[in-house]
């Protein structure tokens, strides 16, 4: 049911018609990036190949859609299976304006019913694949935890830590990305932790720290900034001692309080206690922080909000029927028709210098002294999902060799043009 | 699952300490609006109480958090039942900067637990409610309609309809949302509809027009801006007649659009076919076109995405512990210890003046010559859900009388303070 009452009644009408037999392309593709971005990441494939094998209309939902279809159309939705092929970027794999993202070849009412599922999932990936790439960028060696679960919606914060994961992040604070995908997980105490150690004599962050370091031992993180963070800080050595994990601050200017603390733990011998910066931190708050003794980041709302770009804008355009192309001519909205390959054209030194879209089965674009690494890849064919696709971790792994591929500027945080243009030859 | 790691580790570590079994009261409220915003609608308070008797942790979960946690913390886990009591604002009641939206009493370990499930339902669903809700403003009597799904997380489409519905749009596209909440759906073709008539001869949009009208009857919707508008209309009506239901512009500027169809239309005869307009609409947009021949809007990205403001910011923090106001003291983040109750403040007119919150229990603020409206309502005692609770049909009458209580500049588009201020009688 995770589609749209349109996809629905446009399979009722075109059933009626011959037109619906016949063999259609959609691709997925983004018009633009999100405003100055250099380049976007794809993510979500592995979760819409999932979410397409359970893609079915058992009696429970063929009920609910009975009130606006006709038999016949209820009786096809009934044994719908998609059966057609599907090619792809892979997860992992950038992306830029036009990229076929993802191409589905099939009957018109079996392709079309699948816009929304593959819409939401692609684009809400992405968008937090995308951002997070940019954090790790500004990160450079430096961890980052995902700890975003509570600023998004609760499933919605499954799939980003997913994604966030691809992107390069270390961890994720959410227990059921974990569970479902291997991320791996972390976390400590919060301000609450620290504040239930309230008595009547006032606050006793020692008796805190005390309580965490006995079961958690002294590899935790103790958070030291809810009352006073250089009492703070010498509460958690006095509570762990200078083997200490790490210290946690998740306000105030976080820059001037790393070193603060930096120095004030030196002083008291631990000087393997790492920081931990959170709080409110995107990926400019990141690089801001370079030339801070940080060791580890936190990201929160930035990442699960796609820091400024909560979807990536793709869309799902009819492009071909029955081999002629096919494109939405009015206004500005213009759309290449026809079905497309895609190659990311490379200098002998491995950075990448256009990507080029021509017309699928032609001959594949060629540049001297380049070399053309084609970008598509059968992700499912008659309906069954290809064998021996990456996995998350050979994605996340793809994806950290792609970044080096792009020229110098492409990996800058200020707004500006994609990393390399995008050729139409047609 | 949907909880953090820190969660549990963090009762690990107090179950350890007698402080663990202190009551506790913990509230959501929310620092600030979201820039500029004049009020905030409540929404997913009905989707937590679902989720709320939900949440166990069965031999699965236990498995998958074994890794990290001691044996007696998996045997509490392995029990857990909500058991604690639960206050909270209405669904589609109006909140502001420090408004106790929710309060959890409870002991530390059963209330620490939910926050991020408490967390991730609010903050979207209310984020996705208060932008909606300014559409609705914006849109004066018009009807919107709901068709953001695929620029969202799949799961959060189906929550995003249902807050948008809250919030007094009318109907949505995504089927989830109509089958488990009972929006209304609504839908009718795409730009691929038209496309798929395209034969060897060319584009046929009468054909693809005439096969919807067959199908779905004169009252159908036909979006005619796949090729030439001008001429998309005059086929939209040589295929339905001038009873035509309403034609769809999707693209170009819709103001100018509408004007033009609108008296296409009428010299067509067809004065009862109504406008729908689509496309990045957002609040700003939907005023500009107040004066212009629209009948119904279309919203997708910018509802999904909260419109600029894609979570509510709301935060889960302990106020109380065994009767004790209990505050974190660093740097900006300070809040206000103690459990709060709340009252709304209106003249005689039902235009309210300003929010009190006051101690819990404690005597109601009054002003003379107004009234004071208690705002918190219980909804879980003792870990079951409070009977009679309003319906979503009737929280959306609320939300919609709430608004009319709210001073003129209140209801404003523009950037601005809060539509009444808070005070605190502590």
């Amino acid at each position: 049911m995770l589609t749209d009452h349109y996809e629905l009644t446009m399979i009722s009408a075109a059933r009626s018609h011959p037109a619906a037999a016949r063999p259609c392309v959609f691709e997925v593709f983004a018009r633009r990036l999100p405003d100055g971005r250099r380049y976007g990441v794809v993510g979500g494939t592995g979760r819409l190949l999932d979410a397409l094998a359970d893609f079915r209309f058992g009696d429970d939902e063929l009920a609910a859609v009975s009130g606006f279809l006709d038999a016949e159309t209820l009786d096809w939705l009934a044994g719908y299976r998609f059966t057609g092929d599907i090619d792809g970027y892979l997860e992992g794999e950038l992306y830029f304006p036009g990229s076929p993202i993802l191409t589905v070849r099939a009957h018109f009412a079996d392709a079309v019913i699948l816009e929304t599922l593959i819409l939401s999932i692609l684009n809400h990936d992405s968008a937090i694949a995308s951002a997070a790439a940019r954090m790790v960028s500004a990160a450079g060696s430096r961890p980052i935890i995902e700890m975003g679960s509570r600023r998004t919606h609760e499933r919605a914060a499954v799939a980003s830590s997913r994604a966030a994961y691809l992107a390069g992040l270390t961890a994720t604070s959410n227990l059921e990305a974990a569970r479902s995908y291997g991320v791996p997980s972390a976390g400590t105490a919060a301000h609450a932790f620290t504040l239930l150690f309230t008595g009547p004599d006032g606050p006793d962050e020692l008796g805190a720290f005390r309580a965490q370091v006995q079961r958690l031992g002294t590899g935790t993180t103790l958070l030291v900034d809810t009352y006073d963070i250089t009492r703070g800080v010498a509460n958690a050595i006095e509570a762990a001692g200078p083997e200490l994990g790490a210290v946690r601050i998740d306000s105030g200017d976080l820059g001037i309080l790393a070193r603060q603390v930096r120095d004030q733990l030196d002083g008291l011998g631990a000087h393997g206690t790492k920081i931990v910066v959170s709080g409110d931190l995107d990926e400019y708050a990141i690089a801001s922080l370079r030339a801070e003794p940080v060791d580890i980041y936190g990201v929160g709302t930035s990442l699960v909000t796609g820091s400024g770009a909560p979807t990536a804008g793709m869309v799902y355009k009819l492009v071909e029927v029955d081999g002629l192309p096919v494109a939405k001519r009015s206004s500005h909205k213009e759309s290449h028709g026809g079905a497309k390959a895609a190659v990311r054209l490379a200098r002998e030194s491995g950075t990448v210098v256009e990507e080029v879209l021509y017309p699928a089965g032609g001959p594949t674009p060629v540049l001297a002294g380049h070399t053309a690494a084609p970008l598509q890849t059968p992700l499912v064919r008659g309906g069954q999902r290809v064998e021996g696709l990456p996995s998350l971790t050979e994605s996340r792994e793809h994806l950290r060799d792609a970044l080096v591929t792009l020229p110098w500027e492409g990996l800058g945080l200020s707004h500006g043009e994609p990393a390399i243009p995008t050729r139409y030859e047609f």
